[in-house]
């Protein structure tokens, strides 16, 4: 067929390569077909497994005797029940060693993060102790290191401080931490019953990144009150009040603090470099806060250093979790609060928990399931709040530990476990004098890591659009608060999302010479306009967000108005452009490509069926052939014109085609008899 | 080119239809090409232009005389300036006729919506007589008639009464209508000047249709106070209240009420029926509701039928609107219902003006430009609320007749308001007997046509999933309330589209025999598929809401594990069709066709990146080659691919085609080469 285009275009004369003679293909037209039928029903049915089970979790029950489902099922509903029985010593050996590296790193951890939503330092312990049990049973992952992380922590205890005082009423506070997780828990959960991990989805990389730099740096700004030693600091979060804190107190620094903190800063900083260039050497890293913590308690008991302006953590009551279920809330003043709090704080650790557990499967070539996973952090974090837990999920610093200490199963969470037992129960006294600066330095250098500039820098190359979303995140955390600045990053990608559905890209097509080949002209300058055509290509669903910008039913071609929607300003450019006012080549057809429209509503369809119309009132007011053409629908589009066509108008043999090879071909040599003929 | 796909294919032994040596071409491989070069900041004015101009308004300005732009300028703002000049005799009788035909149906329709609000009924006189002078000035459309309407009067009534009762507190429910009118107008003109028209276009077709029905049928049976003489009636407006109040009070029911009134609503109905059979008897209908309201206040006032169970307007005061721009409140304890009230209203009775003036304008053949009609109908409601008037727009109904009655210009506006101050001036006294029975039954007849049940076919016809939108619209607003049925079918479109960004289409292409086209194998069961191919089509943007659903980065090929998501799917399902293993044909290329992603963001150009690391590292795996084929990607998708690709692997020649034909015919003879060679 591409002899024949190729020879019609010939009076053109643009750079042909070839011309040769293969017109009998060319006069063959494929049909358009529609897709086989289904009824409504099959096809809901199919939307649904679509949207809510694209994994398509049964397929391995399929074909299996009633015992083996049975086994299976329960292998799916508890992992362990899969790897635990070719469990062996060597596996043991690896998940003793890996289990006892991060748990070296999650008992100052666990304190510091505690710490830092505003709870007492032993309920990040306790929160390092029944998770990773109940993870180890029901999680998918082999190298999630489950336990407190530095954002959900920074975000419960900011969130909650905005209505009650940690300070002043520790007792309620910790009821309602205790409370949100339990709905965060519930949340997650659901949303894995219900299989809407996709929800998750909508935290776009650019948002992640953006908001981790930013909460990474609002954290490491509420450790300066620890590292400088100041009494006096500020209750909010926000860049500003922190500095301005920070610099009107300034007689309250105290040297002592700061040259510690300062020693501390730095060897964590350099062992976390070490680490970072050779992964080998991961031990570095991963013991070097806890040496830390042993190397400043030591030091502050020896040189008795707490009466010398450095802090300490003071007493801590020893044991394991207590029950805490009589201590959840389900109503009162502050459920509202409450199930915020749970929401967001779900939301965000569960993002962090799956994708930490996404990486580190990618990197050993395993899998995890995106919504089991939810159900296994959810039932942790129900459990947990009956145990004094606040909310846990998967580290990223602790589970990259964990993974290079050669973790091999969940076995490792449960080594990390018992050692905080007996932390807990023997160890909790050598604590005491443990000074907060030693806190603080940990969690910059932990949290120092989540300023990623580099992939900033390859969203800034890649998509500026995506980088103004970034930004809005970092900088909506820093100026704003952590949970306002992420809802306007989600905010506003969404918004674009809606934005390029309301504006769909609309081009127009050209031939590419000695070809049937039909190009955007915008983007192949080579491609060449067939007089008489205009060839345009719609590359978005049509529907009610954007039908009427396609189209405006009310434009009155023939006065010399401002032509007003996308297709009508098309046509009139057409008309306007002096190649073919020369050449008298009137607009004859309008050929609208739609194998880009990967949808179609009754407003879509509305739509073409009134461009159809207007064009033929055109066509008659000029007394010319003015038709539209519809090039290669997809099946879903073609079955609703089908059905919305009673006269079937739209999808008669001359004005559906299969390409727009075809229908140029077809329709230029019908032209070419119909002008004869007029003529 | 076709000729070589053929001859390659032969040895499936298809039905092949023609097979003749076009081989020279068929080694044509064309270049995959990327727009010119814009700067981002050429893009970002480009894409605002895009989004907030496109209608182009400035296009008639250019190369005009200062003087010319001027006057331009001006008749754009005032829209009379265009045609004022032009006014003759012949005009003006046309718009005499069509403005006292609307004038009489204005009159008995305003005092009978403004009951509707809970306002005084006068008030919905005053409202017919300031808004349309303004809208005469300031309007492009020539058919719109102006004045209070059913829907936005429903809407503010039953909002207000949330807070305040207008029977207890009648001059705040007064002051919080005009204030809620004021900021309606407000936000109508602000969307107009900020070119943010295409806000309304979320109200899709199905969602408007619903909407209507429900809130005629609620409107309806709000008459029935008045139609069964009801003293006793609930004040809220739900079907279940409303008829629980109605059959627990059946002892006030009135019998002369009940026959007088079902009199007057067969009279109407049936005139409605007339000129609704023959458009050229418009004045039976436009003139059967002053009859109505003239026999029947002659009726009631011969046999002071007021002492019979007939309940009666009352009193009206005389004269002109009284300015009220005292009585705006921005302050104070309602603040918050009166911005939700003007907000809700405001964008209700902008759909139904906007929609009425564009289909009118469009069976006249001129046009009306979206954003200038909202600043026109926005300042209308502004300059309305600091002169007594509630909210005003274009009425369908009365669009109708004034359309049908001949009107020219928006002249006839005047006339109608000329006869509304003559009505005001001089003949309220009048009204003093018009019973409330006979105002009921002209709302009914009135909202009767707004239930649309052939249109509500069309839509179950043509798309199930509008439908349910449109159910969710009518039974929302009849059982839970206006504006949250309104609310809820938005939220579900929105949905949905969303929905179909994150499930977005991916087929299987299959060649179809004798040509070089590929088309979905599902819809046309010709294709057939290539032996060693896997051709897939993406049909929607590829950015963060699908990625992850798209590609999920930690499937294990090797294993036979629950492969999970799409692209991954569709490799598994191919490796395990039964032709392909007896064929040992296995997976060399996945040819991904880009035609149809219009857009591509950050997470999207991660998604194909790993889809390729992926695919080699499986093809490592099974000492194969696995690549990952691009065809025909759009400018904005190229150039984001060719920005993140610091190596261009992804955009090497070998692996990027213009065509599916050209890759495949193309990489069907380097494969035979190395299986060969392999051999």
């Amino acid at each position: 067929m591409e002899g024949k285009v190729e020879q019609e275009l010939g009076s053109q004369n643009h750079h042909h390569h070839h011309n040769h003679p293969c017109v009998e293909i060319s006069m063959e037209i494929h049909k358009v077909e529609t897709p086989p039928k289904r009824s409504s029903l099959q096809k809901l049915k199919n939307r649904l497994k679509e949207t809510f089970f694209p994994d398509d979790p049964l397929r391995q029950f399929k074909g299996q005797s009633a015992k083996q489902k049975w086994l299976l099922g329960f292998q799916y509903i508890f992992p362990i029940l899969q790897w635990g029985p070719h469990y062996n010593l060597n596996l043991l050996k690896s998940d003793v060693v890996s289990g006892l590296t991060i748990a070296s790193l999650a008992i100052p951890q666990g304190i510091s993060y505690a710490k830092l939503a505003n709870l007492p330092p032993i309920v990040g312990l306790y929160s390092s102790f029944v998770p990773p049990l109940v993870y180890a049973v029901l999680g998918s992952s082999k190298d999630l290191a489950v336990g407190p992380v530095s954002i959900a922590s920074l975000l419960m205890g900011s969130m909650l401080r905005q209505e009650v005082s940690p300070a002043q009423d520790p007792l309620l506070f910790l009821q309602l931490a205790f409370t949100s997780t339990f709905f965060a828990g519930l949340f997650q959960a659901s949303l894995g019953f219900l299989r809407l991990g996709f929800i998750i989805d909508f935290l776009s990389k650019a948002t992640l990144i953006g908001f981790m730099a930013g909460a990474a740096i609002i954290v490491s700004l509420q450790q300066l009150k620890a590292l400088l030693g100041i009494t006096h600091f500020t209750k909010e979060m926000g860049l500003v009040p922190v500095m301005s804190s920070v610099f009107h107190n300034t007689k309250e620094w105290s040297w002592q603090t700061i040259l510690m903190g300062f020693c501390f800063l730095v060897f964590l900083l350099v062992t976390r470099h070490i680490s970072m260039k050779k992964p080998k050497l991961f031990w570095v890293s991963a013991g070097a806060p806890l040496l830390s913590v042993v190397v400043s308690t030591l030091f502050v008991f020896a040189f008795k250093a707490q009466h010398h302006g450095i802090s300490v953590i003071g007493k801590l009551e020893q044991g394991l979790n207590p029950p805490s279920w009589n201590m959840l809330h389900f109503h009162g003043s502050h459920m509202g609060l409450v199930l915020k709090t749970g929401l967001i704080t779900g939301i965000i650790s569960l993002t962090e928990g799956i994708a930490v557990g996404r990486t580190f499967a990618a990197l050993k070539n395993y899998q995890v399931d995106g919504n089991k996973e939810m159900i296994a952090i959810g039932v942790m974090n129900v459990v947990g709040s009956t145990t004094s837990c606040y909310i846990t999920t998967g580290a990223f610093s602790r589970s990259a530990v964990n993974h290079n200490a050669g973790a091999k199963t969940a076995v490792s969470n449960i080594i990390m476990a018992v050692t905080v037992m007996v932390t807990l129960l023997f160890l909790m006294p050598l604590f005491q004098y443990t000074p907060n600066l030693v806190l603080g330095a940990i969690i910059v250098t932990a949290v120092i890591g989540l300023v990623d500039i580099p992939a900033a820098y390859q969203i800034w190359k890649v998509d500026k659009f995506d980088f103004v979303v970034m930004l809005c995140a970092f900088f909506g955390v820093i100026f704003i608060s952590v949970q306002e600045g992420l809802a306007l990053a989600v905010g506003i990608s969404i918004f674009k999302m809606v934005l390029q559905m309301t504006r769909p890209k609309t081009v127009v097509l050209g031939n590419i010479p000695g070809t049937d080949i039909f190009r955007n002209r915008h983007q192949y300058k080579d491609a060449v306009p067939v007089p008489g055509f205009l060839i345009l290509s719609i590359q978005a669903p049509i529907n009610f967000a954007n039908s009427n910008y396609l189209n405006d039913r009310n434009d009155d071609f023939v006065s010399n108005d401002i032509s007003r929607t996308k297709i009508l300003r098309w046509i009139q450019d057409y008309e306007e452009e002096e190649e073919n006012i020369k050449m008298h080549s009137s607009l004859r057809f309008v050929v609208l490509d739609l194998a880009a429209v990967s949808a179609i509503d009754t407003n879509g369809v509305t739509f073409v069926q009134e461009l159809r119309r207007v064009l033929e009132k055109k066509g008659v007011e000029a007394s010319s052939i003015q038709d539209l053409v519809l090039v290669n629908p997809v099946g879903e589009v073609m079955e609703k014109l089908q059905k919305a066509d009673g006269t079937h108008d739209l999808l008669q043999p001359n004005v559906l085609f299969l390409t727009v090879g075809e229908a140029v071909s077809s329709l230029f040599s019908s032209m070419k008899g119909v002008s004869s003929s007029h003529v």
